[in-house]
């Protein structure tokens, strides 16, 4: 028999993608089950999925689902360099920093990182790599990437995308973004997806499902199919073609079709500033003490910072990760499955410790 | 709403990753969904999925499931193999002739191929490879790695793999096995997992369950811990690595615990059989002119010739592939979802088409 | 003081690359040093090094000068395909068999290697691995890649390079010619180098320098720009970017202005015929008994199979490599400085090794 | 004929790569000429480069010729690192700045990059990226690259090579030098070449010669035989392994073996020193203004800062390139064939072309 060999209440802010899955994915899953259907995506969910796509961010627009981020990111990315490109990322972008040198390793990509106080590129930061063209010393560089919400949680407005892609195309550069979180930007500006995106200027996207309630999956999404060669054959050869494709293409409908990407992700920011809000107040009013943040609040991360030794006794009961430990800095994630009774605990325990001290 | 969009009842023969997921199988993810796990493997579904393997393969083994037999093929090889390495393998192995170069460009691995009547290599057929050790003019043979059951639907015996593991040791490289069909090698061999993999000297496995019943997922097994260094590392930069790990784990956890690899892999194998008795059956009789196979049935494969035009007209109601277009040969095959009635319509309309010539 | 350390007088029938270098060729370098001139291929002699390619093949080829075969072999092969490319080659070719995985390794370019009795494809040949175009799970076939002379020392004429071109181009795919020993095709057909080449539809050639009498250095030549991109950066980040390439540049120049290329190669092609005469005369009179000849002595190699015992007896005094053991079959190679005495000094010692038997 | 096509008196301060091969090189090459010689490095000259290089760098050392520096770097870097390994180098290190990504691209290696004011790493500086361990999301640090002479023209202390190799050892890690200018560096700290590397821990080393006289040619040299792997193989599969070897070797033996190397080397030393204090001298006595330094001038590089158009103008006559431009910063290098005359007809323009603002 299959068990369940976990405690089914237990929930952190380690990561959103700690949690489970969706039931209405778990529904689609269901349903696309049984029977035989093309492998390798010439099935019907694969196909529908290009409408469901195009819904959200425009005809024309192609979807290429994939397992996981960092293939979506890799196999993006590289589709839209030769071989000798080169990204302008921020240093804290998860492709440089968490996928353990997937793009330049697998991908053959040279990264040229900026440093940035929000995890936020803009056009000014951009020319600080965005130079030697012609020169066959230098990596050439040829994408922008940025992430949307960042790695620190903060979200780029319409405006500042557009801003970005406006300069990068003056460039000839192209713009990628890394979409592992692009829900809760949705939820977080309030604006359809296609706001921040294909109208915004973006050329590639990499759609993230996993973090927002999928048992897996992502899509890399091309939005100005100029910007783009070969996806088809580098999903395979990078080893991100899915058999049994019709599973992915499934989930992603039902994460798109009834809003479910916007609704999981709005609980998920409205769980970060409940969070964010309750800790806020307690400074207001005293009853909080030593804990600072470090970054705004803009969609599901807080990040603060607190006094010696708090982190390590919290997670004896609430598991988190440190963010920077030589600063005592945290980063608490909410979820599509964090409750309020969640944050109110855990700020009872916030406020618990830090009062202990 | 999440719809069905396909004929549930529609089989065809073309591959065994056109079929869905077995109820067990979803059970499992059901089981298994709910709360928080730590991501990326570090789940109680993960440390389980350990002993379940080491129950059947022993004890010391260590598992690292990932998301597709091409993945597991390339990041298992890779961390058998120095930069320099080369791989022997035959003409018609997945690696070769089915994976866009993955092993070349992804993993940076030179492959050796011989040609073979059967999809299966021996000691002798290795030889034609196995030399040129301190040349660094050459690629460096470094594993051999063979597939059972091959892709010609034979099935190594466990004389045979022990052979191939001894001289394979003997000249001081290693055993990969690609295992995408292992489990319909245990049904045909009749003897346990570990009898033709363990037991027999292969080193490391890539263990499928997406051919065999599961949504997605397999599993690189290292069966001589000796033989691999830096999986861990290796499974993320190949971006293998899945976040929400625990579905992966808890569905190869319902495919080995209960027998149902076996289960399922048993009525693929029994279907086949029943699609090559009754054909020949038909040749015996006269009922049946015309046809011929080209390779023994061993496993759920049946290869076949036929007649020109033959084939077209078949696919008109029945899914499968040429294996040859120039020789007539068609590859059918069988899964875990194939019935008896599917096998008797389709013989019935293979009889049809025949005398219809 | 710099000393010699070696016999001046002592040659063998090892390798064309055994021999120093001729001495027009270092007075050559000798003109091109003092002074300053602009590193990286930015000089004088590398400007003018484009005129003299263009006087022998044609207005309008570009060449890049790197440091060696294998370098422009894999450089230019890769600068012809996108990332998903394959090249289709003899089992015997020099990318193949002799470059450690080099073009998979460091091109990531896959390689589909065809069986051939004399180290030449066809088109019918080249048909056995040219499809799939459009299947993502195959390594897509862009280009064609011969060698010219050819490894086994047989030459393709005018007519058969041609028709190979005809038929790669048909099939939209691009041909690249390994031009390490071209020098010595020149000789041996007694055509201008772009007969058999540009006008013969080569696509991109790798120009042959350091087996011909250059101290190092090889150049790539695209002959159709429309066949290749990026080398510029290709070749720097394949490390082949020369620094003082103006020696490189300098050295081409001799080969080709004065045709040094031809007395060279013209040379190693007779004493090849020289050494084959000798031993087909000994054989016709009977004096030479037991030993046979592998492949036809096109150019400047003789390929020979010899009784068991001789070769490591000849060896003894003169060195020359095995070509394949197990067959008694060996390699004997000329080149630009082998001397009619060196020649008439082996023919004797053979004799007298096989007498002896 | 060979013809000279530049003009020999013209030398300027863009790159000591600008450069000609001094004539005891040349001597040295002629003197390896002639005969045959086993190729790609089993020949004299390379096995007694292994105690050339012995008797500077200690007993045990290994030397592994190659073609250029970006060579010697990618593949000495590759033989001490696995496939996940990352880099720990400054911003303005080589590999990471004018390789095109060749480190990331044909080597697979991650380079984690910190700032420094001078160029030069501290174990402090190391400390930023030197974190990560075990956590298979980080491309792991496996390897400190450390430039001596730096890109900046500054020069590590023995104190200071012994610091960091203890630092970098003590955290697991090994110690690589991108020795291509090492002798400017011997030069500069009066000590022998084992001082700073072998004796102050250094594992591997890439030692450059092309700069320093060489007509091409570097070596890798493995000081700490546990520090390295596999580059016999390594070096060839990079396209790195030179045929015709012994030419490359009688270079680095003529270049260590009577001290050249320190001989040409302080000259390009006592060169930048002359200019440096040259143009100190004017500042101090008011016959230059307006003219600063960026960095100190330890080797053979003067860093110069200058009022806007006044390189422009300089350029006319003299080459040397802008460092950053934004900032008027220049960098004139000096070379093994600078002379007085060319310092002080530059001086002379430098103050002209300011007196005249």
């Amino acid at each position: 028999m299959t068990d369940t060999l976990h405690d089914l209440d237990s929930r952190g802010f380690a990561s959103d993608n700690y949690s489970g899955v969706h039931p209405e994915i778990m529904a689609a899953i269901a349903a696309a089950n049984g029977g035989h259907q093309i492998a390798y995506g010439d099935d019907v969910y694969t196909e529908k999925l290009q409408q469901v796509f195009a819904s959200h961010f425009g005809d024309g627009v192609q979807a290429f689902p994939v397992f996981n981020g960092t293939g979506a990111n890799v196999t993006g990315l590289q589709s839209m360099l030769p071989r000798w490109g080169a990204v302008i990322c921020t240093s804290t972008a998860h492709i440089h920093s968490d996928e353990n040198g997937a793009p330049e390793r697998i991908g053959g990509i040279k990264l040229l990182t900026v440093e940035t106080p929000d995890g936020k590129l803009t056009p000014e930061l951009i020319d600080k790599e965005a130079w030697g063209w012609g020169d066959e010393h230098r990596a050439q560089p040829g994408v922008v990437s940025i992430t949307q919400t960042t790695e620190l949680g903060t979200a780029y407005s319409v405006a500042e995308v557009t801003a970005i892609a406006e300069h990068t195309h003056k460039l000839g550069m192209k713009l990628h973004m890394d979409g592992a979180r692009i829900s809760n930007a949705a939820a977080a500006l309030g604006q359809p997806l296609r706001a921040f995106t294909t109208d915004a200027g973006v050329d590639v996207l990499s759609f993230g499902g996993t973090k927002n309630g999928m048992l897996f999956g992502e899509s890399i999404v091309v939005l100005n199919p100029e910007a783009s060669t070969g996806l088809k054959y580098l999903r395979k050869m990078n080893m991100q073609l899915s058999s049994k494709m019709r599973f992915v293409s499934a989930q992603l409908i039902a994460l798109l079709e009834n809003d479910l990407y916007l609704r999981n992700a709005s609980n998920a920011n409205a769980m970060a500033a409940r969070l964010r809000g309750a800790l806020e107040a307690g400074i207001a009013d005293g009853s909080i003490t030593g804990l600072g943040f470090s970054q705004p609040t803009e969609s599901n991360a807080v990040f603060a910072v607190l006094p010696d030794g708090v982190a390590d006794t919290l997670r004896e009961s609430f598991r988190f990760y440190d963010w920077d430990a030589a600063k005592n800095e945290v980063r608490w994630m909410c979820g599509f499955d964090t409750t309020e009774s969640d944050i109110d605990t855990f700020v009872a325990a916030v406020k618990r410790e830090l009062a202990a001290r």
